[in-house]
């Protein structure tokens, strides 16, 4: 696909310039399908608090239960509504390299200003195979390339981000694998974001990191953005530890999709395989959100501990 | 889905108000796929010369040799490129009404700012279901209903338009019936567009059709807006009717595309089951260029006859 | 797709031999999934009454409303459970050809033993396009093309069938137009299925047809055999005739989906955009059966007139 | 989906018996899509060496890199031309629920005689979250459950598979944690195939195992059955080893499509993301062959080591 808006694509710098972006939940109506308003009103709270850009359906947003075609829409949605002010960063990324290409060659036409790219997880291939699949779309625009073993049952190893570097849509790395990966990169030149909430003050302040794509920033988009910009903050990282503990007891976005709910910003709808933490977990969150101070959570409403009988799970949608 | 979207709708009044709009034509790249960049092109000179709107997928645009993903990127794509200047019109309709429900909500929550709707053609329908299925679109967004007997062997008949018109979205109706059912909705204060270019010079001036939804728009922007907007010129009209009857000679898009090819703004390629016109019709079509005047159409190359085995028709992409 | 099942493919000729097939009914759950259970009954009580093929999918199975996966399942479950007991005819014919290739190559991969094609409705093509359409899926096994103008907008003329008839693959034309075509395509040696039940008998016994592909067997699959099968019979044609009539009022399949859910052998589930008929016109059907005889018709309940609540009408499923 | 195929379904016992099952590789024509005459060679193959059943769409058969409906009409194929001879097993597990319902459903209104599930791989989910994923298929018909921690990133707990075996429908667990795992199940009584070719001679007569299902009996499927059937073999076994190695030094199944590539029995088409083994690697797998015998390969031609030039990789198909 050749188009004029070839032209007005984002410029890679802009995305490397990114600090705070938030792996956007995806909230659903009762029959499933996306909760467009509420999806809107989280969408613009990230934009109040200072997030600078948002994931589109990455495994947080829940991308791997949304069809392609639910999927392009809500990233050309999220450019039609907000790409003024946030910047939108499509999770087009598949085991399949057929599906990464079709994906992400759609999101560039509708809009999105980077594309964030996978290894093939479960099927996994050769070195010499995620190289050629991560180049078959790296030229469509600019790149962020994902590394989550513990989701992939794959590193990515530096050699592969190494070759993929001589690319100039090449935006960065969002990396899991630790600090001294972290530093790695950053001494060759290489943008990275931290992929774990509980290492970013530090990855930032001491490893070199450009910032973080967040999850925790669902949740307090103002103290995330303030971990990432106003300087070291020991305290405040120590703050968010707990919170950042809960969260990921159980697979992301399990826990958010519990904290949102109970918080009164997204109906308490589970896509499956994802059903709530216990009503115990869910006591917990209330007493910590007490703890960290209302006023830094997302919503408007008193935060409650909600009961089994109020979530709604779903397979069919 | 709802959506803050929603708010920022457009006002069907302003969809009420467009005197040209084009049933674009979609260009293929050799492999079938979408030709972004000389679609962009196209739209664009559908600005530069006055068009207020576009048909994004109708049957011009072959929107029934899409799949629904292609076509939903397609109008998102369209108004993510042209939104502010051009009135982006999704053809989301459907012969079922789940895809037609599906696709429409969709286009809405990319941007579009009206639906085009069919009746339920091949498959067809009685006149209650005709009107279920209408009513299961039309609160959605602004709504203009598209009526050609020849295509889908069966004619919306004024009552169901009567019933349809009590939605506040409802913008009018793309009308191929002929001036006498122009001038009964007009008389009943429905809008009408004119859907036969041959007849919407007199629809317009004669009959009071708000103005056309054009085919030969995309040839002669310049001129159709003229017929449209600067008064009664059947002059111009006259001049125009030898083009129109080549262009619809056989179905429509193929002539369309023939020329559009010729006129070098597209390339020779070709979905099937359309195929280019005879090389007799081709050359015929040049003459008719030159007659008319190159500068009044699309494209700055010499427009040529071009050879059979210039054409590639695909059938599988 | 190359395969050993070409080998294994049905020879045309089985086809050709074929006298009366049903344009078999799909049956819905509530939730406007297939019901197979009911389908699978309703296809034994055709085999018990010895109908010979089945078309899945066509317009009367509503094919229109299906997903290409649904569609194809259905092929092949259909196959997977009868198709040593009839004819399995897939209609996997459409009016984008890309969609016609690929959704033919798949139906014979499952095992079907025809397909049903059908000229590009709506969107329509020229003469040429039509041949090409058809060259690229008769290739592929036996084939029957459908030619019904009062839903495509426009009659397959002679001259195509002529150009088709070159491939050994054409089983022969359902034909809509009238007995005077018939009697020239039988006499050119092509093999024709009225496709209109209250003309099949006349075509049959007066105008060479060789059978016909029934929507009214469905309701009364032993005497659409008798008709075709047991010599000129006027009288028991008189007798259907208010029957198909009264079938055939609005749009098929409305009429023969409110038989059907009357005579209790299907869910009164209906897909958009059809909806049954009124209650008069239901109440009417009862007394029809009566007079024909309820034991010519399929299923075991008494027939009733339901109310107007006791349907269900689904637009997304 | 009910139906009156679920009287015929498969008896569940019938799959527990099952010893020597072949995750049968899918070949590719030049162009991407499915060769199915080679195919029906490779299940052929199967047959006349004794394996007992296949696995459609699995990780090797690169069901990741399928559309859902490729995926269902391969089921249905195989089950058209072969489920009389051989066990159909669909792969119709997904980390999406809803497409493991979809596909399920699907798979065995084909005739599909059992379905593979995997959990939740990449997305990730809860041990109660896994739960209520395989309750949802598990009702369908018989069931084998697949762990195989190295691709999914999280290992299925027993646990949650002691809850499953309530079910009727559990036939197994296709194992690949090792051997103590399997011994634990088999004193449950719950029937477990090996998953790991290197491990499944002795898991098979150390530790109470089934059978395995196989990646090396694509190649040598008389030999597998050997090891399966016919007693304690040590040296057979050993024989195998460096196959066994040789296939899985990159993930599976690039070894395998290099390897039957160069059998001659698939043509050296790859869908990226795989890539094949480099030369040196190729040159090795011939002196395996050499060594072994080829005799016990899968195919009649010379083995031989190809060059880079003779591989197709696509990426768009």
């Amino acid at each position: 696909m050749r188009s004029l808006e070839v032209k007005n694509r984002t410029n890679t710098d802009d995305i490397k310039a990114l600090r705070v972006i938030t792996a956007i939940k995806t909230p659903y109506l009762p029959d499933g399908r996306f909760d467009l308003e509420a999806y809107d009103d989280l969408v613009n709270i990230q934009i109040q608090n200072g997030v600078e850009g948002v994931i589109v359906g990455g495994t947080t947003g829940e991308g791997q239960l949304m069809s392609w075609d639910e999927h392009i829409m809500l990233i050309g949605h999220t450019v039609n509504c907000f790409g003024g002010s946030i910047k939108v960063i499509g999770n087009t990324g598949s085991n399949s390299t057929r599906e990464a290409i079709h994906a992400t060659e759609q999101g560039f036409a509708v809009g999105m200003h980077a594309a964030l790219h996978i290894n093939p997880y479960y099927g996994k291939t050769s070195m010499d195979g995620m190289v050629a699949h991560f180049q078959s779309v790296i030229h469509m625009g600019p790149t962020i390339i994902y590394n989550v073993p513990g989701r992939t049952g794959q590193d990515i190893s530096p050699n592969v981000i190494l070759k993929l570097s001589r690319s100039p849509n090449l935006a960065g790395v969002k990396e899991c694998v630790g600090h001294k990966r972290v530093e790695e990169y950053t001494e060759s030149g290489i943008v990275v974001w931290s992929g774990n909430d509980d290492e970013c003050h530090d990855s930032r302040w001491d490893y070199g990191a450009r910032g973080v794509i967040s999850v925790t920033s669902n949740l307090v988009p103002g103290l995330m953005r303030k971990l990432m910009f106003e300087g070291r903050n020991e305290s405040l990282n120590e703050k968010l530890m707990p919170l950042m503990g809960w969260l990921f007891q159980e697979p992301n976005p399990i826990g958010l999709n519990t904290a949102l709910a109970q918080l009164g910003v997204a109906r308490p709808v589970f896509r499956l395989p994802y059903v709530p933490l216990p009503l115990a977990k869910r006591v917990e969150f209330v007493k910590m959100v007490e703890e960290i101070g209302r006023e830094h959570f997302v919503g408007e409403r008193d935060v409650q501990a909600l009961d089994d009988d109020d979530f709604i799970l779903i397979g069919r949608y």
